[in-house]
This record gives C-alpha cells, sequence and structure tokens, in this order.
C-alpha cells in the first residue's frame, strides 16, 4: 500500500493560511520574528523568550562573512544571468558544504553523539584521542585568523549560560578543546561553528539539520552581496586577475 | 585603471568582526533578530521598532506555503542527493524565479515607477488601461484560492498603518486594484504579493531587490521540508505517482 | 478535467529502455555517438550525417572557454562542498544566463521572428536600426579579444556550406553584421554568438532552447574544471586574492 | 609564497582558441564529435576509435531517463522561473547525488581501490563479505525494474569486449555478482550503474569523476525535459496531485 503524501509545515484554505499550526495572519504577522519563525517551522513550537535570543543569536552569526567564496560565486553568477536573482543566491548557497555549513553539522553529530551516561573528560579525551589516530581533524577547534580565541565563541557561550542554555554539549566542547590543546600542543580553541554546535546541540536541534542553520542565514547575507553587485560590480574584477594570470602563467 | 575589489557587507580582524559596520559581537549578537539583521544588510541600516515590526511580517508572509513546487523540487533533490541539504535548498529556491518571487518584484516596478507628482487615481487607471492593452496580467493582484479577499493583505495592510508605514505606494497599490476591479467587472483585490511589494516599497526598499526578500524568507521553510523529508519522506511517493501515470499514458 | 502527465522523451518496460522511441540497447549504444543523442532528445530524430557533423561542431564550440566566471564558480562551490560534484557543476551552469548561454538565444530569436517573405538587406538594414534608435546592443556581434574576425565563426559558416546548412538565417546574420559595421562605422563582425544562433536557426533548432545549447556543452566543460580542481586548486588562491584586496580597500 | 593560477583546459589568443592544446577550429570543429571532446576534457587526449565507441555508449546510456525526480524538479523549477533554462537544468542535476550518480562512483572506487596483485574471485569475496557485515548495499548491483538481467549491462560489456576494453575492472564487478548472487541467495546481476563503472574503470577513468559521467550527460536530458515542459507542461498539474492529496489528508 503506498504512504500518504503530507506535510505537518503549511497548509492553507480559503481565508485561512497555517504554518506549522499556527494561523499565520492571527498568531503570526506582526507578532513574531523571522528568526521565531525559523525556530517554529524546526522545532515545531515556538521559541521561549531565553530560546529566541539564542537562536536568533546562533543565525546572526552565520548571516555575513564579507568576500568568502560563497560570496564570490554568487556575485559571478549575477554577472553571468543578472536576469535571475535566486540563481546566484542558490550558485553560492552551494558552497555551504561540508568545508563551510558543514563543519557545524560534523560538531553536532560528534557531541550528540556521546553517550548520555559518558563522563564528559573522558568522552573529550576519547575524542581527541580517536581524531589523533585518524589524523583527521576535529571539527569546530582553531581558526586561522580569530587568535588566541574566536570573539564569537567568547560571546555566545556567555548568552548560552545567561540565558540557560548552557548544557552538557557546550561542556564537552569546551572539554574537547581544552584536551586537544593539551594533546597537540598548540592552542585549539572552539571557534564559532563549535561554539553554534554545541549550542543548537543544548537547544535540542538534531544535528542532521544544523547545516540548515548556515544555508539558512547565509540565504540573507547573499541577496545582500547580489545587491551590491548590482550598484558596484566585482565579477567582471574578478575574472580579469583570474583570467590575466592565468594567461601569463600559459603564455 | 581597473576598479577596485571591496565590499562594504563585512569584514574581520582578528579579534573582530564587522557587518555593515556593526561590531558583530558588541552590537548584533543577542541584540539583534534574524530578521533586523536583514534588514541591516539591505538596507545599510538597523530598523526603528516600527520598521522592524513591519519588515519581520513581510518576510514571515513568505517562509512557508506547504507543498508547493519549490517544496516538491527541494524534496526530489534531496532524495536523490541526501550528502547535500545546501543543494535541495538550493533547487527549490531555483524556482523562485518570475512566476512567484518575481512577482513581488514586478509589482513593486510597477510602484515605484510612478513619477512622484503623479495624481494616485490618475496613474492606477494608466496603469489598468496599459495593462488592458497589452493583454497583460497586472502583478499583484488576484488570487486562485483567497476569495474574496487574501487574508495577508487585510493583516499586512493594517499592520503598516498601525506603523506609520503605509504611504503613497500602498495607496497606489490599492488604487490599482480596485481600478482594475471595475474596469475587468470582477474582483481584483490586492494579493500578499501586491501588498509586499507595496509595503516595501512605502519602507524604501528597491523593486530590484523584492525578489530578494523570497528567497530569503523560503530558503528557511526550504531547510524545514529538507529536515522534514528526512523523517518523513515523500520524494519515492511523488516520483511513483508521477512515473505510474505517465506509464500508463505511453503503454 | 486534469491534463495528463506524460513526456515523449522515455519510457521503460522490464527488459527494455527507450528513448525518444529508439531502442536504447538496440539502435543507440555503440552506434550513436552523444551529440548525435542530444540532438535526438531536442529534435526527436537522429541527424542525417551532414546535420551530425554541424551539430556536433556548434556544442563542441561551447565546451571549454577557460576560467570563465561560471568555471570560477564551479571551482569556488567544490572548495567549499567538495562532497558534492554535481553541486559546483550546477553553480557554474547558473551563470550561463542572459549575458552568456542568452545571447545565442538572443540571437536566434532575432533571426526567427524575421518573416519569410522579408528582404534579407530590408530586414538586416531594420535590425539595424531599431537597436540604435533604442540604444540597445544586437546580439551575436562584435568580440572583445577576437578580432578582426572570431575564428571560429569563420570556421563554423564553412562547415555549414560545406555541409549544405547554410541558409536564409545565417545570410541574415552576416548582412546584419555588414550593416551593423556600416551603420556604427567599426567593425560589428559576427561573433561565436552569432554564429551558433544563425546556423542553429537554419537547422530548425527554435531559438527557446538554444540556450540550452550552451548549458549542455559547458556541462562538459565544468566536469573538467572540477576535476582539475581536485587535483590542481585554485579556489583558495582565488578566495585569498579577493580577500586581501578588498580587505586593504577597507582598511 | 602563493601559488599560481592556472588551467590547461583552455585558453585564447586573440586569432586563436585551444581547449587541452588542441586548436578548436583547426582540430576540433567538424572533426570531433561532443563525445570524444568530453572525454579529451576528462583525459587530456582524444579517444581512440574503440575508445570513443565505448566513451559514448557509456554517456548515452546516462542521457535520459523518463520522468526521474531529476526531470520532474527540473520542470517544477521552470515552472516558478521560466526566465530561467539553466536553473531549470541545475536544479535537476543537484538530484545526481549519492543515490544516482553517486553509485556510479562508488562502484567505481570499490572497483579501483582493489590491489593490483590481488586475485579477483578472492577480492569479489572479501567485498560481498564486508559489505554484508556492514549491512551495507553493495553499489552497482541489482535493480527493481530489469530482472532478471539489465539490458544496458548486457549491450555494454559486448561492447567493451568487442572494443577491446574489457579488462580486469568488468572481470571483477561480474564476479562481486555472482558472489553476491550466492551469499544472498537472490539474483544480484550488475546493473547499468555497475557497468558503467566497470567499464570507465578499465578505460582509467578516476573513479572520483565517475559522477560526472552522469552530470554531464544528464544536463542533455534535461534540457530536452525543459523544453518539453515549454510545449505540454506537467507542473502545474504534478503539484495539483501532490497538492490536493496532501490537502485531503488534513483536512
Amino acid at each position: 500500500m503506498k504512504r500518504k503524501l503530507r506535510s505537518k509545515l503549511g497548509r492553507s484554505t480559503t481565508d485561512k493560511i497555517f504554518v506549522r499550526g499556527y494561523d499565520l495572519t492571527e498568531d503570526l504577522l506582526g507578532k513574531v520574528s523571522l528568526g521565531d519563525v525559523a525556530f517554529l517551522e524546526l522545532m515545531g513550537r515556538l521559541p521561549s523568550p531565553p530560546e529566541s535570543i539564542m537562536f536568533n543569536a546562533l543565525v546572526v552569526t552565520l548571516v555575513e562573512h564579507g568576500l568568502t567564496p560563497s560570496a564570490i560565486a554568487a556575485r559571478l553568477t549575477y554577472f553571468g544571468a543578472p536576469e535571475s536573482l535566486q540563481g546566484a543566491v542558490a550558485a553560492g548557497l552551494l558552497g555551504m558544504g561540508d568545508r563551510f555549513g558543514g563543519s557545524i553539522e560534523q560538531a553536532a553529530k560528534l557531541l550528540q553523539e556521546v553517550p548520555a551516561g559518558e563522563d564528559v573528560r573522558v568522552a573529550a579525551q576519547r575524542i581527541v584521542e580517536s581524531h589523533r589516530a585518524a589524523k583527521s581533524v576535529i571539527p569546530g577547534l582553531g581558526h586561522p585568523i580569530h587568535k588566541p580565541a574566536d570573539p564569537r565563541t567568547v560571546r555566545l557561550f556567555a548568552l548560552a549560560a545567561e540565558n540557560g542554555l548552557s548544557g552538557r554539549h557546550v561542556e564537552l566542547m569546551e572539554a574537547v578543546g581544552s584536551e586537544a590543546t593539551a594533546a597537540y600542543g598548540r592552542a585549539l580553541p572552539v571557534n564559532a561553528t563549535g561554539a553554534i554546535a554545541a549550542i543548537a546541540s543544548d537547544m535540542g536541534i538534531p544535528w542532521n539539520v544544523c547545516r540548515g542553520l548556515a544555508v539558512m542565514a547565509r540565504a540573507i547575507g547573499l541577496v545582500a552581496h547580489v545587491q551590491e553587485e548590482m550598484g558596484e560590480p566585482t565579477a567582471a574584477e574578478i575574472w580579469l586577475r583570474v583570467d590575466t594570470e592565468a594567461q601569463e602563467e600559459q603564455g
């Protein structure tokens, strides 16, 4: 027997529109912010005030990072296809994969897979050991630019504590950072990715949707990059620099 | 001489990150919501409290519309490429073009191109006449399901009035609706697309970025659709129904 | 009554697969090349030998253009999402819009809309005049690098003549080029885009699918760029150059 | 010291265009088919005549599979964004991931990672055992519709033998199929995916670009689906069926 098609996310009648069971015009418009509706969409309920502050802070962190590969790809795409703002944003989002948005997912998976009863210090040592043995990078640690500490981590962890949302996963992530720093003999503090993964985990957001936090936030930033590209184009200049250098190499 | 590459949107130093000139950790995290940062990215300044309510309402309207073509495309794409949440969201966003997100852009363009000095009634008549003569659809009017009035329009226009953000463009859009209703002899009320276009225009959002409001909002909804698809898959069922019917046709 | 879902393109039974009515394993595999199947998919029949030579030449022209914006976007996307080769290719293809692939479409539309009975010279003059009056660029003419003539145009027009596929649309395109050169007082020869548009039109390919010739051909080139990026990465270097220059600007 | 930017794929001068070192107009146009240029782009040299037959057969197999999830996603996307054929094709390609195009990659990886000196039968048993132990699916085997044998496999393996391109990887793939059939006690013949992976491996195509064969081939098929959608639309009907069923479920 075939399964039924359905979605709990949205439905409409002639005079009503529902989002996750809430009446859009009665319950949401004018009352609830975009970030809170994002929380509602993912979690099936509206956030409490502390959850709202924290969730908005997590996604706000991910909106804008300047001329990153994603932003450059979006701008180059807009240059070739100015009829399609959505295509430029989509091209930029396609780079939010394993290396970028994916690292939040990987860190959250690591934290959420620690058994409930395991001692935090023991778990942290085990995680660091297994990554060292496999010579693989521990997600959520270190940063090429922000040293000694990632300013976002400091602020996000403080907000989590203030709002009563700092729990076992934040504790674990910090323990992984200090164990790794000891084991590798160099500073490996928790970066913004690790902080977001840990707090999201403490808020009950499943690891397999954590990459989605980066995707939804960056969509906003990429719309702004396309808007800026309309007025102050960079794509032709980027192409020129790349092409000039590459042609010289081949000459 | 070549142009310089630069972006006003974001930059970072070893211990600071700036978004549109604001210090991310000092000024934004924990203080400003996602929707307000979207406003900041597009407009270059934070919204006033009434602007915040209104802007959030505009984009919240666009987050979730159920199993639309965009959502179905995202779910089918996730089925084929479960490694890439970002690819599924991108596929869904690619359908936010001329027919969907584009209609906000077209309505806003229509309104923003009315000369400042022109009488609202005269402009509305001129717009209706020129579309009738060209047998083209007037963007922002009518709805196949929501009759007689789109409940979102009623609520959004009320919010605009309450917040002192209802101006000439809203007046114009309403005049276009009543002129069209008279000219075509059937109810052509302003739909959600037209309401968003008019209010965005009164808030100073340029028409050429209005499609981006739908893109950023729907990215959130599409992440939620992919999350739902992970737990309650629909893609294989949709494929089965389409394929079964198509194979019977060809039999 | 609802319309039926169906597609003439493909279907399968337990032991047969059909493409456009041809038995895939009996009629196509080992007998027909990729380019010929592309012709079959678009035109509903296999090409004659001259059509095969010509169609393959048109699409081969469009496969590889070096480090273009599309190729750079694909490489930057692969850098962020190495799990998704398809995402990197998709990001690159999204730039094949109005400015690139779209120019073939625009030129073909221009040519195919000339009434059958109109004198070629008269039509060419009319086209040049109307574009001059509207101060719009005539698609298919001129090239920033390849001067005085685009080497691809010379070769493609020669191939069309040799294969008996040079007709009224090629004649028209050449007439538009010489009229424009006369009217603007500077060399505006037919470029590769114009040559492809004209020959495709003489082969009966509808203008609204001409952009698709660029899309299908460039998908091949973009797979090759992603492959090269795997072994000889450029994305991090491109990012570094852009970011360094942009940060200096803001300092 | 920073690395140099360059690409071996393409470059141009004022009167010449080169693809992988070949003069486009002198060496390729009119002489070499699209499939052969795809081989050139990936392998850095033109194919021999048997390689040309075989490579074209591999990619021709992947062009068109009817109303698959990819094709449906492309058509739904075109419905929402008719201004962007490239966006619809990109949306469809985004579904060519781990489940579809990725299975060729996984099968090729499996085959190419078998040590050169290992006995084929021993390697096949080892592969089947390890997948059984991990309860994971062996890529390249079995098919829900095409039974007892996939007609494409039979034809592709025959073509490989005829053209002297059937080697150790084909032998391995067949051994994996017969070992799996014995171990699981049900028919698990090599499917088209496994056949393509094995032959591509014998032709020297690296496993990490094998997904690209599906991507480049399907781009052609998707352009054809968009063309068909222009004339015989299906998207609104698909949406209607999905939405009607989903709304009934929620009523």
